[in-house]
């Protein structure tokens, strides 16, 4: 376990550890060991058709060369696992191969089966041990601070509960086979947590750009490693989302009306959010931070591949639409994550959707650094 | 709200309290809003339909008048409604009328309605608050502890979670109106109370049985005070079920067999109890308690007119069948809740299965007492 990374998400008696390396998976067994995750009860691997392919066989032979009992369970991949009919399906295998109370439910993969084996972690017998092992990128976000959920036919993520995990496993191996395209917006996250907490991070990935979307094994380690450190710093001050950790939703606010108006697919979350935290940074030199802080965030987010313009042919009035419908907001004004420097941004509790109606105008006619 | 009876769970921040009294509905606005329910957001009162036709006008007028936003919600009576698919329609409906996450859901009715409305609490936007109005004695049991769940084809209560009420009503006016044989069902908890935690109590309800299932109102007052106490003084030792809160099971392995083993109607759950209370009592004679354990436990649960006799025609295989599923008891001994006198109870982890067998088989042939 040379050269791997470990930090610690303090959460008082839900403290965790993540563990970030090349080839952890083969650790796998005595780091479940260590944290008490039982060889007396079976375990439940959930992973997608995907992921299950590349990884599946060598994370449980592993796991059942340390002495675990380990049971699987494959789901399609996409975000339509993420429901309540594929959590009763889930539960129906855990029933029937004897898991209990002392069972864990391991994810194997992105959010999609981080969020959905979480909230069968969550609810079976009110609530068994879970373990992370993130398979992308963007993971690296969601597989820290506990949120777990699946979608209602009406709503994304409505459904869940706070869940944290025992540990988090990261095997940079993993990420090699990811397609170019995820992998620059899975840095879409991590370039986001540099914006809301720390300018260096932001300038070190400027200076690594290339390194990163290259996937070199250690410059991508220290990157997930310092994504995972601001997460987990925000989601320790504020676990159930009362106050801070909204300042993880920089660029969320226009980047989730982007993704419903431009239908899933076009744009992946992390293009999306790209986009709004150019937008976010636009809004907030207009409403009095410095120039740099839009030149730098559109300069390291080009840099990471990412886009910074908003597709012409995406309709303002169905954005602006999207945006109101998203976060209920009162008339006339909206809330927003808006940045007051590089490495640090504030709550703005009173921004005119008139401005953000300007400023989504302004992000079609953005110029593309090339 | 004269001769109202008010006593508090302790769970640190999760403090609740539980009110028990006369027309207490009528004061359900001021309640509530004492409590911090934000009359802001919408709330939903979920309930069954025929819980609905005597008492859900009452409390959505009564919480109107006070300001409140009422969305009512009714669901099929009956242990059927404890679905994933009804929780997803339950979702659906706060979705449709707006609630978010200031909003609380009430379950008004019994344990079938208090474990679905909790459940979708303890998950809708990953927890709101939540409010107990139970209708039924049995209720007092469920409404005391925080464990919500629906039913997975495969297992009863295998979905869930630990979700503390904001407060508990109890309008004993409600109780009224209940068929006699659920009072009777329903005191069966009550006096399980008493039979593990105090001797005095069972003592009383001995000297009360009569006017406790005729629904003297103060002497149920009191019934369900002493009951629910009980059950918070255990609950706020071991809120998530690791040790002591097993207690709560004394009666429950012989009785959940007999239900599985009967079909669910013959017996109701509290009448099932009463038997496996019974059996408990006889085990711990054998095991050297006091003759008085078994005698005082058989005559207070017939004098509230409780079974104490396991019907003839059940399979004593089938019945011993069902304890080795539910429990997954290690071949020859099991894990039993055994009285040492009344009111104390031990848990005892090596009673010999053909031990319990024998206590089977002579529950068969109990004298009733006339």
């Amino acid at each position: 376990m040379s050269g791997h990374r470990e930090l610690t998400v303090e959460l008082g008696e839900r403290t965790y550890p993540i563990y970030i390396g090349e080839g952890l998976l083969d650790e796998a067994g005595k780091l479940f060991a260590q944290r008490g995750i039982s060889k007396k009860s079976p375990l439940m691997i959930v992973t997608d058709a995907n992921v299950a392919r590349r990884h599946l066989d060598r994370l449980a032979s592993v796991l059942t060369e340390e002495g675990f009992t380990v049971v699987t369970a494959i789901v399609p991949a996409g975000e339509n696992s993420k429901s309540l009919a594929e959590l009763e399906r889930l539960i129906g295998i855990a029933l029937e191969h004897g898991l209990d109370r002392k069972s864990a439910i391991v994810a194997l993969g992105g959010g999609v089966v981080g969020d959905l084996a979480g909230f069968v972690a969550a609810s079976f017998m009110r609530g068994v041990k879970f373990v992370q092992v993130p398979t992308t990128i963007l993971a690296h976000d969601s597989s820290v601070g506990g949120k777990v959920a699946v979608n209602h036919p009406l709503a994304k993520n409505i459904i869940g509960a706070f869940h944290q995990p025992e540990l988090v496993l990261y095997d940079l191996k993993t990420l090699q086979t990811l397609p170019e395209r995820e992998v620059k917006a899975g840095l879409s996250e991590v370039v986001k947590h540099g914006l809301i907490w720390d300018a260096d991070f932001v300038q070190w990935c400027d200076d690594n750009a290339e390194k990163l979307t290259a996937l070199e094994p250690d410059t991508l380690g220290y990157a997930l490693y310092k994504g995972c450190s601001v997460k987990a710093a925000v989601v320790s001050k504020d676990e159930r989302e009362n106050d801070l950790r909204a300042i993880l939703n920089l660029g969320h606010t226009i980047g989730h009306a982007l993704e419903a108006v431009a239908g899933y697919g076009e744009l992946l979350h992390g293009e999306a959010i790209s986009i709004g935290m150019v937008g976010a940074a636009k809004l907030a030199v207009r409403l009095g931070a410095p120039e740099e802080v839009y030149q730098v965030t559109k300069r390291v987010l080009s840099r990471v591949g990412l886009p910074v313009r908003l597709p012409e042919h995406l309709n303002t009035d169905d954005i602006m639409r999207a945006m109101m419908h998203d976060k209920k907001f009162q008339e006339g004004t909206m809330v927003f994550i808006v940045p007051t420097a590089i490495g640090a941004v504030e709550i703005n509790k009173s921004v005119s959707s008139s401005l953000i109606r300007e400023i989504v105008e302004q992000l079609k006619q953005e110029a593309v650094i090339g």
